[in-house]
């Protein structure tokens, strides 16, 4: 079976929608157990308004603090020009930039119609370059948005097919608001991958309606080798006040593991720090399942 | 897209592994909304040892306050023929026999170990037979033991092929820890498939480790077409106190709607009936995940 990387957007996309406000000393803490549990490319800042985000005020400190771990892509996520010169002088390694399928929710998430977004986009993929820096793009709500509902996959497909012209490392497809099903996510990406020639394509899944596991196994059957997720499906969903958001980092890490596929990540490691997360940062129990029921089971003797 | 079947295990399964010692009155109101949501197939009792299972003490009121509603098929769980007696005698139109994968898990869950579980389930076909009911088995801990960890295959297909011969209705398999990944429900199911005819397979997820919904749909790929579900998610698991158990019965409807498969049941009413067992009945926040996020979202316009 062919490896995996796991993103570990945490940091960022799960911090994000967290109402808890955490420091940046636990931000860096968060980050560090991550890259000794095996993470290797980390969301660790969002360069956006910290007025609309404050809990991304601290972005350039976070990635001050962290400095340049051997090994270690640190991505900013950018949703404009303007995100995008201050993640180049902040020193990340690499830019998300974020397009959305539907004008509702672009507009609503970052004042942008969908047209817009893949313009700006492919503004910060050309603004990485000219840097020499890494670049990769997210097709937001790539499934279904929570203003217009079901996103016709062909806009998703020629949105991907203008993006993958801008040059980035990657395209994401996420499910933003945690509604796709294994069937939608093997059709869309085999029908993405059919016009991106070369690009690798990334998935992002919400187990909003608990179908992110299954939806990450479909794609990696379909192909797909990078998947996101953050320790202790850390996050919500904004849009379903009393539902998850992203795939918990350690559910990802127990699938692939025990289907054969390697991910380099520490599983008992990633336990422990989604532990310490979510009773130390927190203070809430995080979906996150494996961490709470443990790996496989050791056998114990039967007498007792 | 060919249908399935949800069997309801709410008011067995997971009562039987809730703290919370749930009334014959609200028991029966459980099963009457499942059935007013589509469920029609449904376990309602169990018959074991009330001291040892006092939660399932009322086996005989749920049945006879249940009555025989027009179209539905009650059945009971069994561990051997004393059990079945009981259930032959209260009416039940289907009795639900056991067999246990490992001696370690068999010796504590129903002192047999499991070449003993096999004759006690063959011999409590046979009884329902005799009787002209239906029966069927459960060879649980199929893909995990929590005593002797990992279960090799070739054992449960074994035990497959001789419960084949006792001539049940199906025989499910039942990940009862929640530890399979869908790459080995598909190789199980497909290697049992081989040794029981025309005998059908019903499979019996739990979202332990967050796998149960890329399990069913590993499972259905494979031509499974009958799944259990507890609604809400009720149950727990006895062997990681902060784990959750039987995969929601919304979360499959969900996942089978949103794939074009038909189960016949109402999803609205699902999730309404899961606010009233959650609020009303168990007093906790369930952990089915459908129930609180609510079904795809519904279009709003943008101007707000």
């Amino acid at each position: 079976m062919e490896p995996v990387e796991i993103v570990e957007v945490g940091a960022r996309d799960g911090l994000q929608n967290e109402k808890t406000l955490v420091s940046t000393a636990d931000k860096l803490t968060l980050i560090r157990k991550l890259i000794a549990a095996g993470s290797r490319r980390l969301e660790i800042a969002s360069f956006v308004n910290p007025k609309r985000v404050p809990q991304m005020a601290d972005a350039e400190a976070v990635v001050d603090g962290l400095g340049q771990p051997e090994g270690i892509t640190r991505i900013g996520l950018v949703l404009n020009r303007r995100g995008a010169e201050r993640a180049l002088a902040s020193g990340v390694d690499e830019l998300g930039a974020v397009a959305i399928a539907t004008d509702g929710f672009g507009i609503r998430n970052q004042a942008q119609t969908s047209a817009e977004s893949v313009t700006e986009a492919a503004a910060i993929l050309a603004m990485a370059r000219s840097e020499g820096r890494s670049a990769q793009v997210t097709i937001s709500v790539a499934f279904g948005c929570p203003f217009e509902g079901r996103v016709d996959p062909a806009r998703v497909v020629a949105m991907a097919a203008e993006l993958a012209q801008a040059g980035p490392r990657e395209i994401a497809l996420a499910d933003t608001i945690g509604v796709a099903v294994p069937g939608q996510v093997s059709a869309l990406v085999r029908a993405v991958q059919a016009v991106v020639g070369a690009v690798p394509l990334r998935l992002h899944f919400h187990n909003t309606r608990n179908t992110a596991v299954a939806n990450a196994w479909a794609g990696y059957l379909a192909g797909v080798r990078t998947f996101d997720s953050s320790l202790g499906g850390l996050g919500g969903c904004p849009f379903a006040p009393n539902a998850t958001g992203n795939v918990a980092t350690e559910d990802l890490a127990y699938l692939f593991a025990e289907s054969g596929v390697a991910t380099g990540l520490d599983l008992a490691a990633l336990i422990a720090a989604a532990g310490w997360l979510s009773d130390q940062v927190m203070e809430r129990t995080l979906p996150g399942m494996v961490s709470r029921a443990g790996g496989f089971p050791v056998p114990v003797p039967v007498t007792a």
